[in-house]
């Protein structure tokens, strides 16, 4: 979480709710100008002022917000993560396979953006991800938002079980298994170009894993 | 590849045979200081004094068998691939599903090595992998590999469905799931410290893939 140092004077006081409405705009701004220099830069050859260039706003806005980058690169990966909570709307009374392959689906292509679309955003965060591996941290708040996937997965798994749509498999291990496919998909098509990636590995699924799940 | 600038003059002449072994010594010898250094520093922050304080020999070495740090990472990419390719070995007359299921485990939990895990060598060959889709040359490397692995297993699928001991799947997409699984598991042990996911990816391919496989 950003953590204003001190009351946002640059413009005119107003009151609590239009100062807060103020300093929610400008972090949205300066987070995406971290995404604009990430895109640009990549995340190991990244500089406090390549962010600033990306920005019509003060660079000294970026230091007033956030102690430094690695504060800020921390803030910027729960930025992007929020960016996908709760992304998947789902109606009341959707059978279990319909909601299954809504999340599966929702995962491997993403929301539609305004400015910089999934694959944008994702090629940032798998970035992050394999950096992670060096940085508690990091790895802490991808560990959390992994297990939201996984969890979100597993809970309508055991809800199809449950129903009797799905057979009575181990929901954590399907889950898992899941959660993997697409999380390799996306790697995959990012690192590697593999554009048909996430179709490959929707009908990979269907092919292959659905009818353990569905008998 | 390494390509030596001149002779390597440090030690005495010797015959032809004796000198590519040297240059071959030289080489493993760079190549191990480099995992080293990037093992410690990670690949992001590495610099080629870091390297050379790994190493028993004198810096001047890297210089005279690299063009800089992107010509020594590139090699060692290559570097590192190798010492996975012709890593399962398989007896003539083994069953589809044990080669299978041999190879499936070699991807997952690595070959043996004297100095440095499997796990330190994925290490940097997945923080390599991500900062790929920044890099032409290393995805083309990283692609050669890819396809030979995924082939790998796509060859015993076939094989399978040849000799009647598979169904008559789709061979190419199951060597992709199959390779996805391996890797997501791997690149999920790596970044987010979950220890059993090679099990648990080993576990899952059992339970829910080879259902499709093998009826």
């Amino acid at each position: 979480m950003p953590h204003p140092k001190r009351v946002d004077m640059s413009e005119s006081p107003g009151d609590d709710a239009a100062g807060e409405t103020r300093t929610a705009d400008t972090r949205e701004r300066i987070m995406e100008a971290t995404f604009r220099a990430v895109s640009e830069h990549g995340y190991a050859d990244l500089r406090m002022r390549d962010i600033g260039a990306e920005m019509d706003l003060s660079r000294q806005v970026i230091h007033y917000h956030y102690d430094g980058k690695y504060d800020l690169l921390s803030s910027f990966l729960e930025y992007v993560i929020e960016q996908y909570e709760g992304s998947v709307e789902v109606e009341p009374g959707t059978d279990p396979k319909a909601e299954l392959d809504a999340r599966i689906d929702r995962c491997l292509l993403g929301p539609e953006f305004d400015e910089f679309s999934h694959w944008d955003r994702m090629k940032v965060y798998h970035e992050l991800f394999a950096y992670a591996q060096n940085d508690d941290e990091h790895r802490a708040i991808f560990n959390d938002h992994y297990d939201h996937i996984r969890d979100s997965i597993v809970t309508v798994v055991e809800a199809g079980i449950a129903a009797g749509d799905f057979r009575d498999v181990d929901a954590d291990l399907m889950g898992q298994l899941l959660t993997d496919v697409i999380h390799a998909a996306r790697a995959r098509r990012l690192a590697l170009g593999h554009e048909d990636a996430p179709a490959e590995a929707r009908r990979a699924i269907d092919e292959f894993v659905y009818e353990s799940l569905l008998g």
